[in-house]
């Protein structure tokens, strides 16, 4: 892989599956190793005897949390709980390492919407202003500035980068926006729950938040950002439903035209020609979860059905990927000056 | 099961997904047993080997299409592609037996709108304005009395459920409806394709069909019909997808309020409370398609997100029961005045 | 349903997947009636809002476990883990009610290796030769007369019903069995675990349990016990495996014949020509685990590849119906004097 | 990928699922290029259209199957069914490209077994000495040598590398071999067929081929080739299923044993400890099919359960990478010197 030198990296709480993910695009990037992985529930243990996928690629072993340890990484991941990182943060800062948070605890730019939603105060609401929001298709110029990027949720993702070009060309009403979303059901993390066994969840389809999810403050946030500041007005009606399957996240969005709309086909694949992980399909073609899974892409389809003033917006990512891990690591190849697509150019699994 | 008699049921068209299904409820059903069942493929061969589950239930050879054959039956269905029903319908009329048509060919009240989205001339228009559509929580006085029942499509089933309360009653916009649904892959027929091979559609979800759908012309007629006739402009965004599993259909429908739409959940349980197979949830609950699967019960729910003003309403059936063969089978008993419930009382198979 | 009287049942331990299964079957039985069903976690809770299938079939909460009342059931089901049914069982017998058991706790004849593979000492010792082990295929008359029975587990179950045939004819070397099954998630019951989720199990299969499984002894005991008298030296391989899947049973099994084998065909359908639960195939096609799932049948198939000296016998049921509560309620049926099919007579749910 | 050159790869047959899985692998290979694909019915098509994973990643047409224009590549692979590497092999060889065929063709070496199995006549018998059957672990100095490799299919694969070790030390009766054996429905090829849907193949397991499969001759052979020639008696039972998923076969292997069979454990690890691509599990852990998918690993575990006589092995690959399109990378990496790794390094998707 050439003489060029590594970073050293550090993952904290890396036994969930954005952490497995980060382990697995790290293995094999070309200007990056795994130095720590922390956990406190099983330090000690073989990072490959948790996951036996990673047998061969990795010798590491969990540790103990500790400061010091990843003050000595030049980038750190939090692949976290929320709360988790604010309680770090406030000392990790201070050693200049660079961190690239993964979990909800720096993305809402308000402290007290974040307790709204999340049930507890934020911990180190001082910080909050120097997280940059990690959408490279948006914020590139200000992640290769920061110290602390803080990554988009999975739906946020799909959403944003599906709404943001009707938005930006105040094409749409932004007061009347649709995400209807779907997840397979590894957004719902490692843990022992009922509603996620197989045998509960794998011959069903099912809506679930639809009184309101923790990603719709991130959602509307990201939108209102949007310049010309008439989005400022966004508005939008977020249902998300758990997919009988592991990865992948699809989103459907609706928005009303606000007269004509003119070639959207056009318009889309001018505003992302340049981005190297977002794919404007082909006029009619409709996007599947699969042909982005394991691959940090992802890829969209515009269509004005039976030519009314309904505008329809498909988007498709791997959750675990460009909605989580993937995203992590073009954030942090942003922010050390790799290629954007170092250790990334995965092709999808087909079948 | 007592010593009523039963009615002769005879089914044209028997080897696909809709026919087996008919076959599961009917070999058990109090008032009716299958006398005749047809398939030009396959003539000759024992339905059981087929259709290995029946095996033990029933002992019948699938027969070449004969009108004079399924003319001594009491009711005939069509389980047929389009077109089908249409060519023999004529003849079969005559004879005074009663049809149940799971088929598209007498849905769509106008035949000009029929040959725009299936592609060739209806052979039988005079028969359409016999037809009644079988959307029994609609049309029961008419079902009744007719000698033609439409069965509705799977889409439209869930979609009308779910939408017509707020119809009728005024509360929306009827100009900006949105039909957002996702149907098991088994609504795709029994055909070999690529497309719905397992290596292709297990893993993955996909919007289809979203430039238009033949379910589209067909949800607008039903919505269109609703009274008052404010509901006459109802016009409706419909995006269907694929699920990766085999049974049940789930809409998430989306209406602008106009104005205070009042108590929804107890608008909703008024309007159905009468019926046997359309069950509103309590408050906060989203429905599960695997709780209507192999059962002929709809699930309901009603949503105000965020106290603004789009209503969101969940709807969720088994394709192939509500929204096909259970549903003929209830079209039958109204026709035939047995209880409406007869042969249907299956509990959904759950886990 | 006619003028019958129906008997009374309780349900111990309602909450988990063999419960919801008893009562999908039993809230259309002809002859029974739910009226108790315990769960001490889930006390006072409407049972259909914990299975919310089971919404418009069944309005009972759960209660206290308490044996008064249970006593005045005419039959109990147990749908507990094991220990449970042997901690209650002293009393409940005393008062005569019938109690059928779903549990391990009865199955092992021997108190001393029930406490070798269950870690735990037998609580009610004297009350092991009070039970008879409830298959039906092989223990009917025996049953009709028990007051106890222990319904089999549901490996053992699939592989006892498609060995059976061989040993009672002696026409295999009974010390060289091996039986390779697998089975959907379901069997795990619905625990929260980590490696039972839709995330770590569907889309993946894995053998578990190769160094000794709790299924291994009762297949062994069961078979051990065929006459004559040469099957008593029964050596089983046991290799489970988890099928990405959430019901059905498949075995596969491997004998070595003793000579010359006649005609296997015929053997097996001659054996099991009387059994309304078993269904030897056709020569040459293998079951599916798809053609018994929900319903209480096991179908066989036996092969000799090659014509060499291995026969091979492939077994499928649904292990939550013949494998569980399906049997139990068959097993209820025989002790009732019912017809052994009462409230057993679903079609298989394909596709 | 710094400096080195990179060879000319052409692919014959690239519309299946060895095709687009070669794709995968071969766009990241740091010493081959794909400079021509084949498909004679998809001729002049652009391959993303077919197979949009691969958007982004190749630019290159279909073209019509040409020996001149595969002349000019420096390996080709076939990726087509039986029959066709067969025809185009004499011309091609002449031209002195290496070839590696995924296809059955050269597999056997006896024309007249050959026929027998695939019901037509080799048409290339004289080019059967020729080839080198290509599973690295035990052929890889010939392999190095060769124009053309053959493939291995992706049962033997996984069968031998379980079995080989046992019989290289001569500890189990040869004669008495079991593989029972799962795998994925893309083994199955992306071919328009009923029993491959979803609907029909995503909720069930089943036994097929038991009578005989076309991979048993090849796995006898492989397994008769084994020395010391004890092995030469080798005869196994071979049971193929069709398992609910996409990807990954698993083998469960039975042998008796002959004799005291001493410390498996050590055996095992000793055979494959320099093997790239054969990593035994630690004591006591099954190997799951999941832990492998997407990467060109076989796992492996050995049990003696009970402490018995029967040996278990078990086996996973994932059927479209070690069992076909990784496996002929491996090959084609040996024969052209490149690190045997190369192109091959991906961890496995998990979850």
């Amino acid at each position: 892989m050439g003489s060029e030198a590594k970073i050293k990296v550090g993952i904290v709480g890396g036994t969930g599956y954005t952490g497995v993910e980060l382990l697995r695009l790290l293995v094999n990037h070309p200007r990056a190793e795994v130095s720590v992985i922390t956990s406190r529930a099983e330090a000690g243990l073989d990072v490959a005897a948790l996951f036996p996928s990673l047998r061969g690629h990795l010798a590491l072993a969990f540790s103990e949390p500790d400061t010091d340890l990843l003050a000595r990484c030049d980038a750190v991941f939090f692949a976290t709980p929320h709360g988790v990182a604010q309680a770090m943060m406030p000392q990790l800062m201070k050693t200049g390492v660079k961190v690239i948070d993964l979990s909800a605890d720096f993305r809402l730019r308000d402290a007290g919407q974040w307790q709204q939603w999340y049930g507890q105060a934020h911990s180190s609401p001082e910080l909050i202003e120097r997280a940059v929001y990690g959408l490279p298709e948006v914020n590139r110029a200000a992640i290769r500035e920061a110290q602390l990027v803080a990554c988009p949720g999975c739906y946020p993702t799909a959403v944003q980068l599906g709404l943001i070009p009707l938005l930006e060309r105040e094409l749409v009403d932004p007061t009347r926006l649709i995400a209807n979303a779907a997840s397979g059901v590894s957004g719902a993390g490692r843990q022992a729950k009922v509603d996620n066994l197989l045998a509960e969840a794998a011959d069903s389809f099912k809506a679930y938040g639809c009184g309101g999810h923790r990603h719709l403050p991130e959602i509307e946030q990201g939108l209102r950002a949007v310049q010309p500041p008439r989005a400022a007005a966004a508005q939008v009606t977020f249902v998300p439903h758990l997919l009988p399957l592991i990865r992948g996240i699809h989103a459907t969005l609706y928005a009303v035209a606000a007269g004509d709309v003119g070639d959207l086909q056009a318009l889309y694949q001018q505003r992302y020609a340049q981005e190297p992980f977002v794919d404007v399909l082909p006029p009619g073609q409709h996007p599947q979860t699969r042909t982005v899974k394991s691959s940090n892409m992802c890829r969209l389809s515009v269509f004005q059905p039976q030519q009314r003033d309904t505008v329809v917006v498909l988007s498709v990512i791997d959750n675990l990927t460009k909605g989580a891990s993937g995203q992590a690591i073009q954030n942090m190849n942003i922010m050390f000056g790799f290629a954007e697509q170092a250790g990334l150019e995965q092709v999808a699994l087909l079948p």
